[in-house]
């Protein structure tokens, strides 16, 4: 188990409706070192990638995001909901797919951050039905920019977004993959490393 | 000139409606060598101060307080704005004030993340009116932690926000002080920094 999945089993709680709060050291609350950490993994994953460019989309990715631009020494770039844009000028725009009828099924991007000289890596906190990932691959080939690969913290192994993106050839590295999670007795199983 | 007001000349767009554009290197893409400049200006005017959390709210607040916890090895916590909530358990609250009648006026955190034993550094990108600061101090004083300073990259010295917070009693640090800006001519004068 490595030390991000631990962390999941000290203090991720599971709730009915497929969630896993991971509130205290990942999104609402950000514990620095952990996720140092993942950055630093991230970071070795795709370090034979050359990657000038990260992107994710708000909120949550923007702390992760930041700490693998960092790493790398490149910028990031901040892809917005569409609820929330006050872009002005161009952009690129991808629909999101959305199974759920949720209002945010956009997402936006400046043209002048994205172009066809980008080699991009796109981070994110969560992976499950993959649409916001195909969001954002959406935008960099709008861009005409190369997707290097997608880091994601946390992948729910039992929904289809993992299988459904590495199946279109994109090199996709979670750090951790949960195989199931049971919100009545808290259980969290995570997929063998070797398996993803 | 210091280096940000030096980029904010180079690169900061003047818009009508009191707007400064700074999304090419703090917004929307960020630039991480700015960032960790920034960062290290702010942790090195709060270095005297016993803090062990850093707040910031969502969105472009958290890239800065991020860099800057990671500097004071601290976590961060994001206060959400009302819209985008998804919290769980007990909040505080806060009302901002608005002269615009905008949508988000309020400011939540969880409590199990701010508590009496808690000093506090606020971080933002830009100060104005100061109402956006105010309901992160009303968020802290409403946990009884202690507001240690707050570290802003941006103020626009023409508003009455700095002037307010810092009547209040609170230390309040800006990177770069605008003292006007002119959407005709792209003119950006800052304030001494002796005089802030």
């Amino acid at each position: 188990m490595n030390f991000l999945e631990e962390r999941i089993i000290k203090d991720g709680i599971v709730k009915h409706g497929n969630v896993l709060k991971v509130d205290s050291f990942l999104n609402h609350q950000i514990d620095v070192q952990v996720m140092e950490q993942i950055a630093q993994e991230i970071h070795r994953r795709f370090v034979d990638r050359p990657i000038n460019k990260v992107l994710t989309i708000e909120t949550s990715g923007i702390p992760i995001a930041y700490a693998v631009a960092r790493r790398f020494d490149v910028p990031m770039v901040i892809a917005r909901k569409a609820a929330s844009v006050n872009l002005e000028g161009e952009t690129y725009v991808a629909e999101m797919e959305s199974c759920s009828g949720r209002t945010e099924s956009r997402v936006i991007v400046s043209k002048k951050y994205l172009n066809e000289s980008d080699r991009v890596l796109i981070v994110d906190d969560f992976l499950a039905n993959g649409y916001t990932l195909q969001g954002l691959i959406s935008l960099v080939e709008a861009a005409e920019a190369s997707v290097e690969g997608l880091g994601i913290v946390v992948e729910k192994g039992y929904q289809e977004g993992g299988y459904r993106i590495r199946n279109l050839g994109y090199r996709l590295e979670s750090l951790a993959v949960i195989e199931s999670m049971d919100a009545d007795t808290g259980e969290i199983v995570f997929r063998d490393a070797s398996l993803t």
